[in-house]
């Protein structure tokens, strides 16, 4: 994280390890009293109270009324911990190849007010600018106190390494190792946390949406790129050399093409909505044809056109399979824009999984839902969120 | 775990987080300082100290003699601690469809005696009784103190719940729900672990082999079954549904042949040694062939048995590919009784990685290499050294 040119006045909450998980537990799984926690954490009841004092002195957490318990021990008054979602706000905003989505979240990532930017140039000084100027509309639409708004979240897709802030490749913006949070916390004065656009939309799912409470959880997303953001062991799979969760890169066809990365039979290189339409223009003969016109040709019926979305729901489902043998996650979600033909993919996919799961990774639920617009930039405030509650 | 007749015996170390993080920290990683420790596991000096005591005391940890320190605060005394290898032994063995696989292994996981013993009946009792002659061999090869022997680590191929001792599910001793570990701790006396073979070799890798501090790492094994073994975020993935690791159910051709699981063109269906026999015979029309008369052919240049084999390193080559791709593990050892033919399928399992590995995945760092009889026992064994560790 890169702090703004306010950082002195970002004190923040204490780093101590038990209050870390103090703090993560009751802004996750909601009002928890000390001795629920006490026993989640493994920690003594003086433990507890010991770290939630500063959290509850620097307003991030407050005590609810007491309520009276029921069950053994009742009678016994407990004051649940809860979070004061107002205490601090967190500017989130997803940087796509012609667009900025932005949104303000409170500390609960519940969106407080969103924004949108179109962006014209991809040159670093540019965007930087727009992301400034996208800032500005977020703070004129946000209803709350602009104080409490320190920290900036942003996400693209690409290669990220998110300790430094550093974007090591994006391929759509032609950017190479540029240090995108240093520089956009001297341009915005706030504390910025850049992160993979997959990997903060699973933080956000893990933290604050399907995901709580899940040792273990999926997230894959379907459109131009295949993705996929994987929580194992309660935490996030990084990947030892930055690489992870490219189910777009699984094999699942050895007489398939030739993908863009190198490989053959790729999930992305069938399924990705790219290689759709390629073969939807191929088998109609039609090369001007587009992406909504090939999704309205195989709703029409055009055998030929339905035959390729069968085979992508066909490839993808053999993508969410391999997630669910290799590593079993709890559940698995599958989102992304393009899921627009939704229909024409989702029964195809849910074949071709139970066919390919192994015993009982079947079971594993899969959640097939279209992502609303700002979620994406929710993912991104949810990682800034991470980056005040685990320094 | 399930304890012996003379649990009452069995003390062991504390259960303390901090008591079971000290003895893993020594054991896996060798003599290991105060100070380090606290450095690394996060603890004051102090918790150090007093987490060690008692593992001192019961003659689980030692100290070194004192060494002058270099670098930085040298001149004042540092004492590692390291483990007393004596300690304890673990008997280890491994289940196979027609022969049992024994080891007795000290603390740090050295091979001290072995023995093997033919398995004529698959009838549980039979196995049990089988298992306790076994024992009975080992202790009678084994040069060390009899009475330090109180632990029985058992290992099979299936779906075992190392939890409960239970085998759910045996495909080739046609086993469903044997309480394993119940009934062989009645039969020896000893306390028994009961895991998964592939897992538990992935426990002794983790702890005592390549794994070693590795926060992530895969041990691949090619045989008849085609298994792996994760360690992801520090901790074996054991599946949210009982299943992980299943390398061999990954479908990686779209027209490949149907698997006895369900699946079509699995890993296993392609490269199990079975499914390179059924090849083989298939395209020689010889039905009688053996594995190692295929793999004669092979070797003297027989084209169609050749692409047998190749055919068979490349879908190999794309599992390991999507392990690297969705989990990113720092390195991957493969091996496994199949690899008696490793001349023939190294090179295409590795060409096949290189071509499906994305990006910075390709840098992940792969050993091939044959298996020595007693490692899959010795897992069995390290599975029982987790058990004293990690009460």
């Amino acid at each position: 994280m890169f702090p703004g040119d306010d950082s002195g006045a970002l004190a923040g909450p204490p780093a101590a390890p038990a209050a870390t998980a103090v703090f993560t537990t009751v802004l996750t799984e909601g009002p928890v009293s000390r001795v629920a926690l006490a026993r989640r954490l493994g920690l003594s009841s003086a433990a507890v109270t010991k770290a939630a004092r500063p959290l509850i002195d620097l307003g991030y957490l407050h005590e609810l009324a007491a309520t009276e318990r029921t069950g053994p021990g009742a009678g016994r008054p407990a004051s649940p911990l809860a979070v004061r979602a107002d205490r601090e706000f967190f500017v989130g905003v997803k940087i796509t190849a012609d667009e900025l989505i932005g949104v303000v979240c409170d500390l609960r990532a519940q969106v407080r007010a969103t924004a949108r930017r179109p962006l014209t140039d991809p040159d670093v000084a540019a965007v930087l600018t727009d992301v400034g100027r996208l800032a500005d509309d977020l703070f004129e639409a946000f209803p709350g106190d602009r104080t409490r708004v320190r920290r900036l979240g942003l996400s693209l897709s690409g290669d990220i390494d998110r300790t430094t802030g550093l974007v090591r490749y994006s391929p759509f913006l032609h950017w190479r190792d540029v240090p995108l949070g240093r520089l956009a916390a001297q341009r915005t004065g706030l504390s910025v946390t850049v992160e993979n656009d997959v990997k903060a939309l699973t933080a956000a799912e893990h933290w604050f949406g399907e995901g709580v409470g899940a040792e273990s959880f999926a997230l894959v997303t379907v459109g131009t790129g295949i993705g996929c953001g994987l929580v194992v062991n309660g935490r996030l799979v990084s990947g030892s050399y930055g690489v992870a969760g490219e189910i777009g890169h699984l094999a699942v066809d050895a007489t398939g093409p030739d993908c863009h990365c190198g490989g053959r039979g790729c999930v992305e290189s069938i399924a990705g909505t790219d290689a759709i339409l390629a073969q939807a223009r191929d088998r109609t003969g039609r090369p001007d044809l587009t992406f909504d016109e090939a999704v309205a040709l195989a709703r029409g019926g055009h055998e030929q056109v339905r035959a390729v979305f069968t085979r992508a729901g066909s490839a993808i489902g053999c993508g969410i399979a391999a997630v669910a043998n290799l590593v079993g996650p709890t559940r698995i979600v599958v989102s992304g824009e393009g899921l627009a033909a939704y229909d024409l993919f989702d029964s195809h996919i849910r074949a071709s999984f139970e066919r390919q799961a192994f015993g009982a990774a079947a079971r594993c639920p899969l959640s097939i839902r279209p992502l609303p617009f700002e979620a994406w930039a929710r993912g991104a405030a949810a990682v800034s969120i991470q980056s005040l509650v685990v320094p």
